[in-house]
């Protein structure tokens, strides 16, 4: 199956184009592996260059090092985006996949601030920049284990998405009934920075720089700290509930019994369970 | 059965209130599904009216833009509030169920400010127009997620009670522990204080605004901490197991026997469990 | 089998005694829920009385109101307990049960506290009185849900006792650690100081009071939360698998078919679910 | 089988050798069990010896005891090492595993503190000597608790190593957005700080020595936190599913096939799912 979809991606291509898609897009050979490795060592090293040139003493320091590393990760990135561009045949399919833009990116940042020179625009282009770091993901996509996850998740997304409307429903009423008991000077001194601490406070982070004062405040409190941390078991039974179906589901195909009909086999069965037939 | 049960919801209606049943009450209809959107609109958009405006600097500059907005949505609100009770056959039905409740409480809060003109009184009854945020969950009442979600947290409501009255023991007899251990110079001033302390240590909160400061306190904050990290299991495990089984039923629910007509037999049995009939 | 366990219990005891026995030790009949819901609010009040008088103001004001109330419990619960001794046949079994000694707890403080005049000694007397909090899990004693849930609990205990010594070991290794990184002037001036501050961390309970300032402390705060954060499943997963162990040891008797021999019925199955046999 | 493989390690032995094996390496007999019970004593105290010893105070007052308790343990601990020694007939085997080098690095420290005696690196020498710590799983090591949770967090290693790559893009995206968003004044100054701060609210530890200030750096920790609070299901959700199917494997396992041999067999099958063959 594999071998086909690369054969109808790569049908057409030149012979030194066959190998550069087999090199960028496949892990399978040696050079493939070397391939990836060396991408992984470039994006990993080019965010740290552009995490450590934000620290003010360092950029004084090393500030030109940053920028000749930097322009040398852009320039390979842009060979790289090239080079991925002409070894495929529909270069439009990965243009605007989801890799496709990382990729762009990951590279445009830095050309655009040699045009535009203003320095906060110049901080969100370089900020911009880490979003290589979604680039690892794609060498362990070919992982089941990610397509395992991603498959659990995505299925529990909708439900997770009313418990967290949910939340925020509460979040929105206790802040604003913590609001009305608190006095302002202990920090709340509006609805929405009261529900920001009711936040702050149900996800059980509790960062303290607001913390209630008065005896009603404090019972409001430990009601949200109590409801935060026995409501975070929804989510948690959620996903869990689904990667348990998800395993089963990987576990039993669809592979009904051709004597007896009846279903629920393991994957490696070879013979039916309830009547013993051949599968 | 569900047109069943709206035939006799609507019957001895006449056709305009048929119309504007369906309109308000059912979102299958491309004009219901645009109402739905509108009104969910102007819940959020008069949530954030009334969040903003308890921002000082925002009630003075815009506090009379807020006052139309919020006349406005009242108005609105309360029309559709109307329309409800006119369209239904049984509006003493709508009007105690608790979305009737709620519509009725978006509402009136603005009519009695005109009423009540205190202070106070009218910053409570500005913060209950909060409560128009759970109107929302009409919105989505009829996902499946959502009665699927609703049913097993109902179904573990006892026994996470039952955890939370232990919780809260511990933390009473904890809490008096340290308030006999610690000094009162460092925060543990009584015991209800004390034990205050403890819920915001033991559901992992912890604000640092109250922390212990001898070695005993420490050594008892260690234990209660351990405590608090190792016992969230519990509400978890009770979420997911009842999760698990919510699952399990909406998956074997559809094979009744044909024999004595009830359900809930294992995906794998070949005769009723109740009755003995062959399935 | 209650009725039975009952007689053996009760046999050999008068009349008043079986009529004494059913009111304070049973909870079926009308009498014996008034008692139960009285004894409740006894102990509840009890308990708020001691947490109220150890806050300085109340006990200024209130302490002779506080006082008498506590006597009032005092005497009641010192009553009941004289009745629970004189309505059973081996009264030497309840007294050294978990509740017999709880409930005697509950009372001796009090006629200490005349003996022992001391103050600090008179506080620890005091708050041992809060113990009465337990006696309130009797009264749920009889609920299935609370059965269901000790068996689980019991069952992971060994499993969660290792993995609390596995986090107690990393928070000794890594406490060690970062007190040789980091300076004793951010607070980390001791190897048992440090490892407090890892408790604290790894639970991500986060006080704030002590917050590693260098490079190297933050990465290794870094990991030790991210690590805490990661392992929290531990204990969770070792619940939940051991509550749908309960769920399903409950749902499937040892009932097997006695044609067939074949186990896992539901509890509520009358036929064999394999061969349709009468169980 | 146990015993084939005892005999396997002890063969070639002396009789002295082969009691002092099954005293040191078994726990089975009373004598195994009372050396097991006393090594754990040492280790325990031996690693409170060394934390206390870092206190100053202590240290000032006690140190001298400290040190003569600390020779003791370590000459007890280097006997111990000897015996393990050369009462194994694979000596090199031992010393090669992980409890061997546990072993030794917990005698090595105090001789080389007696070569260096550089203030910095005698404290690293002595916070090493903590691994000891470690030393205590061995004990347990037969537990089959032990090995069931090591077998299944194993196997959800590679699934939470993919999660918390992905926290850990997460975490730098945001970090570096909120470094963006907030004022260097309110401690964001660089954008490796700002991800400390996003790991630090990711996990819902919440220090609070950083915390934003502006209304977009509020909006974007409100939403770090409530994405924390809701992902912390990915890693339960991993764990609990792998221990699920670890219990079920454990259930499952004692039915070999009468033909084929082959296990693994569901609790309900008649037939072997390899081969065909009645079970």
């Amino acid at each position: 199956m594999q071998m086909k979809k690369d054969n109808a991606e790569t049908s057409g291509l030149r012979s030194w184009q066959h190998k550069l898609h087999a090199l960028i897009y496949e892990s399978e050979t040696l050079a493939g592996k070397a391939f990836d490795i060396a991408l992984l060592a470039c994006i990993l090293i080019s965010i740290v260059v552009v995490m450590l040139d934000s620290v003010k003493p360092l950029h004084a320091k090393y500030g030109n090092v940053f920028l000749v590393l930097e322009w040398t990760f852009t320039i390979l990135f842009t060979i790289e985006y090239t080079l991925r561009l002409i070894c495929i045949r529909h270069p439009h399919k990965y243009v605007f996949s989801a890799f496709g833009i990382i990729d762009l990116l990951a590279i445009i940042p830095s050309y655009l601030s040699v045009i535009f020179v203003g320095a906060q625009s110049l901080l969100v282009l370089r900020a911009l920049r880490l979003l290589r770091i979604f680039r690892i993901f794609r060498l362990v996509h070919f992982l089941s284990e990610m397509r395992f996850l991603s498959v659990a998740i995505l299925n529990s997304l909708r439900k997770i998405s009313i418990f967290i409307l949910f939340v925020l429903s509460c979040v929105v009423i206790l802040g604003s009934v913590i609001y009305l008991v608190e006095d302002d000077s202990s920090g709340f001194t509006s609805i929405p920075q009261s529900v920001y601490w009711a936040i702050v406070t149900i996800t059980t982070v509790g960062y303290g720089d607001v913390a209630p004062v008065t005896t009603a405040g404090k019972l409001i409190a430990s009601f949200i700290m109590l409801l935060g941390y026995g409501i975070i078991a929804v989510p948690t039974g959620i996903v869990t509930t689904e990667m348990a179906l998800a395993v089963r589901h990987r576990r039993q195909g669809n592979n009904a019994c051709p004597s007896c009909g009846r279903e629920g086999h393991d994957h490696d069965a070879d013979f039916c369970k309830y009547c013993g037939g051949k599968l």
